[in-house]
């Protein structure tokens, strides 16, 4: 059985204060959880509540088990799944651009929706790691989280100042602009280096367009359509910047 | 000064049930009403609420100045823009789809935020209508006109049993499936027809497919990713179709 103090701790991790000050996040969720066992690469697991009478991850965890009513408590879904997990925030020091591989560079991006689909693309798409200004929502987001499909677990996300790491970078950088570049379908795109994408309604910040030598637009076919949501856009070059490299074979239905 | 009862008429409608017994949904927002008074399209505004001393939208029409701390009852955004529209919803004929355009169709896809941004995506691609299975996410629901930016004025939606539609379609008919597909880099895609995409987790569904012979799908580059969120498999499979096709001019800086 929970305590109140246990139950007032795993609540305040909603909370961005209160995930900094313990150092602590929540993940939700079966599928995630077993993955999360499985392959924890910097992630550790510090307790694990699994409601009873419900499927648990598929491998073996110590773990707590609690009643529906405990893990509605402490669930943050409106619909829980059955499996909480409190986890550690890793400290894993920025590494920087190699070369041969495909990075990207997020510029304020503020909606956890959004940051978190573009890591679950990013994952599809073999990106080694995703950098994220400082100003971008928080990685350890709930919101954040959910959307990301357990991508969080397969691709490191920095965040460091965007200027700095541009400047210095020798691989080929790339920016998704909507005025004033080339267009996607007619540009020759590298297989290697850093694409940049900005803020939801600002774009990349002008002081970062500096540094971000070929700027690609994707065109539209309508006159008076709005612009592209960012995850849409990141979704499109990612595609784009992955078209011509011979993709995994397809596994086999299971 | 609003009545009480003209305020819990406009909350009402934040629900499915009251939106269909008024015939009345809100669009909130000064750019989309700006839009919607200047090119309506089938909609009717039957109520124009404008917040006192807030920029209103850019044209001329009849409305209702309110106080901030009304505008904030009856607004459901957590930070309201200053301009709420009661709109009629209209009732458009189903059109079957025309030789020449590109249409898609949604089978089941219940979360308003990707229904809102495959609309978006609609209008930005040059989409002619898009058709929804009547178990989509409804149209008119907030978070859905929210997240299409407009794109609702510009984009025909039209629930209807797409099973029949498909059948009787003489234009190609492709499909977005995660497996045994066609691999969508290595396919000759049409100018034209109907591209169906399914619900978020069980895809197109098993009846729908008999009537679709072309299936694609999106390679991954990663071992063990995640499925891609549809709205992202829409933005790809769309830009996809267009790439052959000559975009408009960029439109200038303005």
């Amino acid at each position: 059985m929970l305590s109140k103090a246990q139950i007032q701790h795993i609540k305040s991790l909603e909370h961005k204060k209160f995930r900094q000050e313990f150092g602590e996040f929540i993940v939700e969720g079966r599928k995630i959880i077993t993955e999360l066992i499985n392959a924890p690469g910097p992630f550790r697991i510090k307790n694990l509540y699994l409601e009873e009478g419900f499927p648990g991850p598929a491998v073996d965890h110590p773990a707590e088990y609690i009643s529906a009513k405990e893990m509605e408590r402490i669930s943050s879904q409106s619909t829980p799944s059955g499996a909480l997990a409190v986890v550690e925030i890793p400290k894993v020091p920025v590494t920087m651009p190699q070369q041969g591989k495909l990075y990207l560079a997020l510029d304020g991006v503020r909606d956890p929706g959004n940051f978190g689909t573009i890591l679950r693309l990013a994952d599809w798409f073999d990106i080694a790691a995703v950098y994220a200004s400082p100003d971008c929502v928080e990685l350890y987001n709930p919101k954040t989280i959910q959307s990301t499909m357990g991508a969080i677990l397969r691709v490191p996300v920095h965040y460091t100042p965007l200027a700095p790491l541009l400047q210095g970078c020798s691989l080929p950088v790339t920016g998704s602009v909507l005025l004033g570049g080339t267009d996607i379908n007619n540009t020759p795109l590298p297989c290697e280096g850093i694409i940049v994408f900005g803020n939801e309604s600002q774009g990349i910040s002008r002081e970062l367009l500096e540094h971000i030598p070929v700027r690609l637009y994707i065109p539209s076919y309508r006159r008076g359509s709005e612009s592209l949501n960012v995850a849409t856009a990141a979704a499109i070059i990612c595609a784009a910047f992955r078209r011509n490299r011979p993709p995994l074979p397809m596994q086999p239905d299971i």
